[in-house]
C-alpha cells in the first residue's frame, strides 16, 4: 500500500479548517493571539460551515494529487455556499494574495480575509466569480456537474473534479447530468471525477440518497454508469488514508481508460467506459461543536450555517468558538506573523497548477477569437425584396457548419440543443461534424460520433450548463432550442448573467465568449404542437436583467440573421438572444444592407413604406420578427394599394434594446435617434413578435410613448394555421390596416369601406380555414407586389 | 399460468391503432368503405404517431386491469403528444361522446374525431385540458411521474399509472422524480406505477436509457428503490401475454404492500417498499410502415410525428398508408355503421372506472371547501400602526397549521417546499403534520414523519409537480419557496397557467383548487446568500400569462399576509402568487382593516400622510411590498417632520394587477378609481418590491403616468445589510425624500437643506456599515413615530 503524507495532508486540511471558521466569526485576533472577547466577533454572523470541512477534505487531496501526477485540474464546487473553504485554499496556496494583493499571506491579510468574508464592501458568502479558480456560482443548486461536463469537453489534459452535495443531489438537473457520462469522449475530452459528499443533511432535513440503503445507492450509481468508490468515516485519520487512496485509485482508472481510447485507434467498443467517482461520507459540519446548547449539532443539519449562534452574548457560546479554533493548533500551522508554516504549504501544488491559478478557471485567458467565415458567402441573394423565400435557421446553418469545419483541429466550438438540432434546421452541421453519443449505437443510426461536437440530450438543463462550462472554459458556442421551453433555463440564465456581470467588473477576469441563444421553433409556428409551445416571454425575462450583459436579436430573414450570429459569435461576455424562425420566410435584405442594418439596430425600410423619406409620415408601421415583419409588409401593400395618398413609414427593430432609453441599455437610443425614427406625434402602430406590452416597457419614457399601439402574442392559441394564429392574436395585416385607420386622425371617415372590407377578410379567412384546414390561398401564396 | 384474453386485448389495441392513424390522416371515407383517395386525406397533416402505438397497448391493458379488479385508475399519459392515442381509448370506451355529444360512437363520430385532430377549430394534437381523463398535457416533458405522484397522494384507494417516455427520462424533473417514492405513504396514499416506455428515440436521435446496457439500466432503476418488471419484444401475441403477466405481477405486488402497511399496525420497517414498475421497449412506431422512401421507418427515430409525409401528392404513400390502416382489418373492430364490436369493447371497464371518466381526473368533482379559521383568532393586535413587529410568514403559519389540524382525518391539504419550510417560518406546521419521510431514520431526527402531509425535497420542480397533481385531482395546498428560485418552476407554471385557462373554457371541467405560491426569503433580504438568491422576476414571468389566471399580492404586513392567504385558498382556477417576508415587519393594519383593504387591493394610509383626505395632495408616495412600504413609510415621517407643509398621500397596493387597466385584468381598475388613488397630474414616487418597469408595464395607459417615477431592485446586490440592499438600489427613504424634492413643482429651492442633509445620511451609511458591518441604529431601530 503507498504511503500517504497523512500528517502533511491534515495540516493543511486543519490549516483550511481554521481558516473557515475564523471568516464565519472574526472581525479581529485572527491568530487567536489573546483570549477570545465579545469585540472580536463580528456583529453578524452569516456563512455556511457544515459543508466547509468536507469541501476542505477534497481541496487538501486534490492538492496532493495534483502535485504529485503534475495534472492539470480544475474543481467544480457544488456546495459553493461553503465560500469560507474555497477562499481558505486561495489564501493558502497563495492564489488570493496574489490576485488582491490588499490581502497578505500573513497575520494582518488573514485579519483582512476573516473580516471581509459576508461584511458590507467585502466578499460574498458563496464561492463566486470574486473568487479565484472557480466557475460556478455556489448559489443555485443543480448544475455543478453539467458545469463540470462542459469544462471536460474538448480539454483532453484536463481533470474536472466535481463535487455534488447531497442537497444538490436532489435537484433535477443535477439528477440529468448524471447521464452527461455518454457524451464524454475519452480521447478528445478530459476527465470528471464527480466526489458525491453526503453528509447527511440540507437546511433542515436529511438528504434522500443518505437515507437510502447502502446497496440502493450503489445500484443507482453503477446504474448511471460509475464505479463508484467509498470514503466513509469521521475519524480524520482514517479518512485521509481511505480519501488518498480513493482518489489515486480514481486517478489510475481514468488515466488507463483515457490511454486505451488514445492508443486503440479501434472503436474503443460499444459502450462508454465505466468512469470511477467518488462517494465522501463524513459528518455535517465535521470537526464543529458537537453539541450547543444541548442539541447535538456536528453530523445533523443544525451545522449547515453557523452552529454557534450567540457568540458575542453567551459566554459559553464564545468558550466553545475558542476550543473549537484551538482544537485546530493555529500555533502549528500559522508561524507567529500569521504565515503558513512549511508542512501546511507542502503537498499544495504551484504556479498555474494551483485551484485558484489554473486557467482554464479563467477561460478568456485560454480563449481564440472563432475562424469566421465571410458572410457573403453565406448570404442568400435579394434582387428585389420578398420575392425568394428562405428557411433562416437553414441558412445560418451553412454558416455554423463553416465554423464548425474550421475548427476541426482546435475544437473550441460546440453546438448544443435538447434534441432540436435538424428539427431546427441546423443539420447540415452533421457535414462537419457527428453528434456526441458514447452509448450502444445501432446500424440504423445516422451522424451519431465518438468525437462530435454536437451535443444533443433531451435536458435544457443539461445543454445549458454543459455549454456554459464549456464557455467558462475559453471556448465558444451556441444553444438551439424552442423558444417557448427557454423557459426552463430561466433560472441557469439568471445566475449566468449574474456571473458575467460581476466579472466585467473584475480586472483579473479575462473576458469569455458570449453565451448565445438561438431561439427558434417560435410562437407564431407552434402548428404541429400548439398552445403549450407558444411562450416568447424568454426575453421578457432577460431583459430585466444586468443591460450589460444581455442583448436580444429578432432578425426578420435570413442575411439578418447571419448578421445578428456574426455579431454574437465575436462579441464577449454577454448572452445574445436571437429569436428566428426556421420556416420559410421572404429574404427581404441583401447582404450588405443586413449588416448595415443590424448595426443600426433597427431603421426604416424605406422601399416598404410610402413616405417618400418625409419627416412626418401619416403613420408608423414598426415591426419585430419575421412573422409580424411579414404581416407589417403585407398591410404596408394593403395600404399603399388602397390609400395610395398615405404616408406610411415602415420600421423594423432588430435589436430590441434600441428601444430602451440610451441612460439604460448600452444599445439605447437617444431620444434624437428614436424620435427620428418614429417621430413624435404620428401614430405608431408595431407588431412584435412577443407580449407586446414589453414594448411598452421599454419604450415609455419616449416623447410619442401615448401614440404607440402595440399588437403581438396575447396567449390565445392552439393547434392551427400559421395565419390563424395571428388573427386570433389580432396581429393580422388586415388588422394592422384597421389600426391604422382607428388611429390616423381624419382616416376613418375615409376609409371606412377598407375598414369593412379588412373585417370581413378575417371573417372569410375564419371560414375558410374551418373548411379547408389551410390557410386562404392568397394568404398562403402572399409576396410582396412591388 | 393465467390464460389472458388476448384476442380481446388485441383488437382492442388495434382498433386504438386504426382510430390513431385516422385522426393523423384522415378528413373522409373513414371507415374505407371505398378506396382512398387524395381527397379523404388532410391537406396539413400533423401529429405524432410514434408514441402512439405502446399507449394503446398500455390503455388496452390497463382496461382490463381495472375492469378485472375494480380499481380506480388514472393514467398520466406522459408522451402526451401522443394525442391520438388517448383520444382514440377515450372515443372506444364512449367518454368522448359523453363529454363530447357531438362526436357519437359511429361512424359519422369517428369522421369527426378524425377531422377535428389538429385542425382548426377542432382539438390539439396532444393531450389536453379537452381530453377526458387527463390531468397532464402531453406538450412539455419532465412532469408525468411527479403528477402521478401529486395525483397519489392522500388518495389511498387510487392507483396512478403513469407513462413516461425515455426522452422525457432524460429530462432533469423527470430524474428528480424517481425518489418520489420515498415519500409515498402506502398507508394513505395510492400507488404509483411507472411505466418506462423504451421505444428507444427521441424527435431526431437514439434515447440515453434505450442504448445503455441492460445491467446499467437494471442497476439504475433498482438503484431508485424500484423492481422493474420487464416487456420486450415486437410481436403482438407476445407482448401481449408479457405486458398482462407484468401488470398483473405488479398490481399484486402494490396490493400487497398496501395491505401489509395498512394492517400491520407497526412501522413497516426502516426502508421504504420496493413498489414494481414497468419497462416496456417496443419499436417506435410500432406497426406502422416498415420502410418509406427505402428508409427504415418503425422502430427508428423517423416515425416520430408523421411517418408518410405525401400522401395526397405521393400515390405510393397513399397506397401504403392504405395497406397500413387496412392492416389493423377495421371490418373486424366495427360494424357498418362504424360502431365498435362487442369484442373490442369487452375488457373495457363501465362508468366511473373508465380512464377517461374517473373523477380524480376531474378533479373539481371532488373537491371540498378547506375549514378555514376565523382569521381574528389569528390575527396580531395592531393598536397602533408600526409599533409592533411580526415575522409575517410565522403568523400564517399559526394559520396554516390550523387548517393542517382540521384536515387531519380528511387529507386533503399539503404544504410542499424544497427543504425550506422552517427556514421560511412556516414550521409550526410541525405541531400539526410531520414531515412526510418513508427514507431510513436517526434518532436525531425531528419532525419526520411517515404520515405526513408536508412534503420537503430539494427540488422546486418535484414540489410544483406533486403540487399541481394533488390540485389537479381534487385537493387543496401551498408551495412555499426563495422568491429568487421560484424561476426554477418558470416553465411550469406557465403549462399550468395554460392548463388552468384551457379548462376554464370547458364546462365539464369542475373548477379545482388554485396554486398558491408564497415566495419567502425574498430580495431585500438575502443576508445570507447575497447576489445570486436575489432576483424578484417571478412575478414577472406570471402577470404575462393569462389574466383571468393570474393574481399577484403583495401583502405589506402579518395582518394583510393572512387576509391575503384567506383569499387565497378559498379561490379556483386560479394561480396566487404571494411574496411575502420572513423577516420581523411592522404590523401596520389591524385585521379589519387588513381585510377591507386586500378586498380593495390597493388604498390610501390616510394615517400616514399629510395630505388630509384632500383630493390634490402635492406628491403621491406609493408602495407595494413589505421592505418598499417601510421605506416609503420612513419618508412619509421624514417628509412630515422636515416639511411639515407638503400635502403628502401614502397609497399601499396589495393586488398588484389592480394598477392594469379594467379591460385587461378582471382586478383591473377604472381610470376613475386609478385616478382618485393617484391623482392624474401629482407626481407619484413608488416604491416597488420587484422590477421598478413591472409598474410602468403595467399602468402605462393611466393619465397620470407620465408623472410616475418607480423605484425598486435594478439587480444591484450582494452579500450585505438590509439596509444596503435599499441604498444600492435608489429605494432608501433618503433616496425617496430626495426624489420627492426633486419632482414636486417649486420644492427643490425650498428644499435644498433637506435634500443636502438626506444625501448626507446616504453617505453617512455607506461609511457606517463598512466600519461596523451592521446598518446604522437609528436605522435598526426606526419605528413609524405617529
Amino acid at each position: 500500500m503507498t504511503a500517504y503524507p497523512i500528517s502533511d495532508l491534515d495540516a493543511h486540511w486543519r490549516a483550511a479548517n481554521y481558516l473557515a471558521v475564523g471568516q464565519i466569526y472574526l472581525m479581529d485576533n485572527p491568530l487567536l493571539v489573546e483570549p477570545l472577547r465579545p469585540e472580536h466577533i463580528k456583529p453578524r454572523l452569516l456563512g455556511h460551515w457544515g459543508t466547509s470541512p468536507g469541501l476542505n477534505l477534497v481541496h487538501t487531496h486534490l492538492n496532493h494529487a495534483i502535485k504529485e501526477r503534475s495534472l492539470d485540474a480544475l474543481c467544480v464546487w457544488g456546495p459553493g455556499h461553503g465560500g469560507p473553504a474555497v477562499l481558505a485554499n486561495s489564501w493558502l496556496e497563495g492564489t488570493y494574495t496574489e490576485t488582491y494583493p490588499g490581502i497578505t499571506r500573513d497575520a494582518a491579510g488573514m485579519g483582512t480575509l476573516f473580516r471581509q468574508f459576508s461584511f458590507p464592501g467585502g466578499v460574498p458568502s458563496h464561492v463566486a466569480p470574486e473568487t479565484p479558480g472557480s466557475i460556478h456560482e455556489g448559489g443555485e443548486l443543480g448544475y455543478a456537474l453539467s458545469h463540470a461536463y462542459g469544462a471536460a469537453f474538448d480539454h483532453p489534459g484536463l481533470l474536472v473534479a466535481c463535487v455534488i452535495g447531497d442537497g444538490e443531489a436532489e435537484t433535477g438537473p443535477l439528477a440529468a447530468s448524471w447521464h452527461a457520462n455518454k457524451f464524454l469522449d475519452p480521447v478528445h475530452d478530459g476527465a470528471v471525477l464527480p466526489i458525491l459528499h453526503l453528509n447527511g443533511y440540507k437546511i433542515a432535513n436529511p438528504t434522500v440518497l443518505s437515507r437510502i440503503p447502502e446497496s440502493d445507492l450503489d445500484d443507482l450509481l453503477r446504474g448511471y454508469g460509475h464505479e463508484p468508490l467509498y470514503v466513509t468515516g469521521s475519524d480524520p485519520a482514517l479518512v485521509h488514508q481511505a480519501m488518498a487512496r480513493a482518489l489515486e485509485h480514481a486517478l489510475d482508472r481514468i488515466a488507463l481508460i483515457q490511454r486505451e481510447a488514445r492508443t486503440g485507434g479501434a472503436d474503443p467498443g460499444r459502450e462508454y467506459p465505466r468512469w470511477p467517482m467518488i462517494v465522501l461520507r463524513t459528518p455535517k459540519g465535521w470537526t464543529g461543536p458537537a453539541t450547543v446548547d444541548g442539541e447535538p449539532v456536528e453530523g445533523t443539519w443544525r451545522a449547515h450555517q453557523v452552529p454557534l449562534a450567540g457568540v458575542r452574548e453567551n459566554p459559553e457560546h464564545l468558550r466553545q468558538l475558542e476550543d473549537w479554533l484551538r482544537s485546530y493548533r493555529p500555533e502549528e500551522l500559522f508561524d507567529a506573523d500569521g504565515r503558513p508554516i512549511a508542512q501546511v504549504l507542502a503537498r499544495v501544488p504551484e504556479g498555474d497548477r494551483r485551484l485558484g491559478a489554473v486557467p482554464y478557471a479563467n477561460g478568456g485567458r485560454l480563449l481564440r477569437p472563432l475562424p469566421m467565415p465571410a458572410l457573403d458567402a453565406h448570404a442568400v441573394p435579394v434582387d428585389k425584396p420578398g420575392s425568394t423565400l428562405h428557411e433562416p435557421t437553414r441558412v445560418l446553418g451553412h454558416f455554423l457548419t463553416r465554423i464548425m469545419h474550421d475548427t476541426a483541429e482546435r475544437r473550441d466550438f460546440r453546438v448544443v440543443g435538447p434534441d432540436e438540432t435538424a428539427s431546427n434546421r441546423l443539420d447540415d452541421l452533421y457535414e462537419a461534424t457527428g453528434k456526441a453519443w458514447q452509448g450502444i449505437t445501432e446500424v440504423t443510426d445516422r451522424n451519431l460520433s465518438r468525437h462530435g461536437r454536437v451535443m444533443e440530450i433531451l435536458s435544457e438543463h443539461v445543454c445549458q450548463g454543459w455549454l456554459e462550462g464549456y464557455l467558462l472554459t475559453g471556448r465558444h458556442g451556441l444553444f438551439s432550442t424552442y423558444e417557448a421551453f427557454a423557459h426552463i433555463v430561466d433560472s441557469m440564465v439568471g445566475q449566468h448573467i449574474k456571473w458575467l456581470k460581476t466579472s466585467r467588473e473584475l480586472s483579473w477576469r479575462a473576458p469569455i465568449a458570449s453565451l448565445n441563444y438561438l431561439l427558434t421553433s417560435h410562437v407564431w409556428r407552434q402548428d404541429n404542437n400548439g398552445f403549450s409551445h407558444q411562450d416568447p416571454g424568454f426575453v421578457d425575462h432577460v431583459l430585466n436583467k444586468s443591460p450589460e450583459v444581455v442583448r436580444v436579436y429578432l432578425p426578420p430573414d435570413a442575411n439578418t440573421l447571419l448578421a445578428v450570429a456574426d455579431h454574437a459569435l465575436r462579441s464577449r461576455d454577454q448572452v445574445n438572444v436571437i429569436v428566428a424562425g426556421k420556416q420559410p420566410c421572404f429574404d427581404w435584405l441583401p447582404m450588405d444592407e443586413a449588416r448595415t442594418h443590424v448595426t443600426r439596430g433597427a431603421g426604416v425600410w424605406e422601399w416598404a413604406g410610402t413616405d417618400r423619406g418625409t419627416r412626418e409620415p401619416d403613420v408608423v408601421l414598426a415591426c419585430a420578427g419575421d412573422v409580424p415583419t411579414m404581416e407589417v409588409l403585407a398591410a404596408a401593400a394593403l395600404l399603399r394599394e388602397h390609400l395610395p395618398s398615405l404616408a406610411v413609414r415602415v420600421v423594423n427593430v432588430v435589436d430590441i434594446a434600441r428601444l430602451m432609453p440610451h441612460e439604460e441599455h448600452p444599445h439605447g437610443m437617444t431620444d434624437t435617434e428614436y424620435d427620428a425614427l418614429f417621430t413624435t406625434d404620428r401614430p405608431v402602430i408595431f407588431a412584435y413578435h412577443g407580449y407586446p406590452w414589453l414594448i411598452h416597457r421599454l419604450a415609455y419614457r419616449r416623447t410619442g410613448h401615448p401614440n404607440l399601439h402595440v399588437r403581438g402574442y396575447k396567449e390565445s392559441g392552439t393547434t392551427t394555421t400559421p395565419f390563424d394564429m395571428v388573427v386570433r392574436n389580432d396581429m393580422d395585416r388586415y388588422r394592422l390596416v384597421m389600426d391604422v385607420i382607428d388611429r390616423v386622425p381624419g382616416l376613418a371617415g375615409r376609409a371606412e369601406g377598407l375598414r369593412q372590407a379588412m373585417a370581413d377578410q378575417r371573417l372569410r379567412h375564419h371560414d375558410w380555414i374551418r373548411e379547408h384546414g389551410t390557410d386562404l390561398p392568397e394568404i398562403a401564396g402572399w409576396a410582396w407586389p412591388y
